[in-house]
């Protein structure tokens, strides 16, 4: 792109730029994105604007779980088929889109927005498990999930949460860590088959 | 996402709906960029939105090369110091940013806007040739370089063009076809290997 600055003109340039800085797009995808757009009908490059704009100036934190919603309480906590004596924890909003997709859960959520991360300087402060303990403390809970990801992070945090959590007197459990499905055991990494032994299951 | 509607809020949702719809980005990706534009600096959104809007509003095609650009004549088209004798031409304005990025290349362009396809219905009328053909005849050009795709549509365009310039005494050249950079003889196609052997060159 630097040899022949005119090569684009200026609207052009500027938004393969705007989407080559966003995640897992690189220059080329920015490129074709652009020209695609070029072609497509107005009105979707509009909506697409304006789905942009609204992300930002609509959503909010739900004051309960710490979900992105639109509105102060999240859909699933004003859901009250859902079992409010369950809470399962995760690390980020997207999270809940991954659970919620499978369909298998039916309890409410706790977002913690990160992980405790002593390397990137994430301390347990940094992240909703205050709001968690409070959330605990006032309300019947039966079960706590500890649905953190599988990683360093992920397991330091589950780790801490159930130091935490279990002096409360609530039942702690953590979402099953083992071989995924689909893969071949001959390909599976040592710490995935170490607690795929671990973590064996009777017939 | 049909399981539970109640997963994600409306703003997301919709962001995610509209990023699924561009081609390359599965509904995962969209999933990834939405929350990452949900923490992203908010002035980097509204750029990404602002370029989309300008995007239509402030482009058009050059009236001589048919690229796209924000002015009546684009960049390429204004500069006096590129070769106003020679003209390459592409099927695509995408095709202008690729040649340009190499930099081997100073005379101008002329853009198609598609390729002749008896399949997808693309005849001759459908493209931008007759604009071509009477830009060649009311400008002294001594060489059209003929850069359209090496797919059985761009072979087919190339070939008509060549019948219907070259009776006009210009010289008619053709992007050199062959093996690319980079890979090996054994994996390339028949089609490939056949045109590398009949292109080959001297030492």
């Amino acid at each position: 792109m630097d040899k022949n600055p005119e090569e684009s003109t200026d609207s052009i340039s500027c938004l393969i730029q705007e989407l080559s800085s966003l995640p897992g797009i690189g220059p080329k995808s920015a490129q074709r994105l652009t020209y695609y757009l070029l072609r497509a009908p107005e009105g979707q490059v509009r909506s697409l604007a304006d789905a942009l704009l609204s992300l930002r100036q609509k959503t909010k934190l739900c004051t309960i779980c710490f979900n992105i919603s639109d509105t102060d309480r999240c859909p699933i906590c004003c859901n009250s088929k859902r079992d409010a004596r369950v809470i399962c924890i995760v690390e980020q909003p997207q999270d809940i889109l991954a659970l919620e997709h499978v369909g298998a859960y039916h309890g409410l959520y706790h977002v913690l927005h990160g992980a405790i991360s002593p390397t990137e300087g994430v301390g347990t402060e940094d992240i909703r498990i205050k709001e968690l303990l409070s959330r605990l403390k006032n309300n019947q809970i039966d079960e706590v999930i500890i649905g953190t990801n599988p990683t360093m992070e992920g397991e330091t945090t589950a780790m801490y949460l159930n130091k935490v959590i279990s002096p409360l007197g609530i039942k702690v459990t953590r979402l099953a860590r083992g071989l995924p499905f689909g893969t071949e055991l001959e390909y599976a990494d040592d710490l995935t088959l170490t607690r795929a032994m671990e973590g064996r299951q009777e017939f």
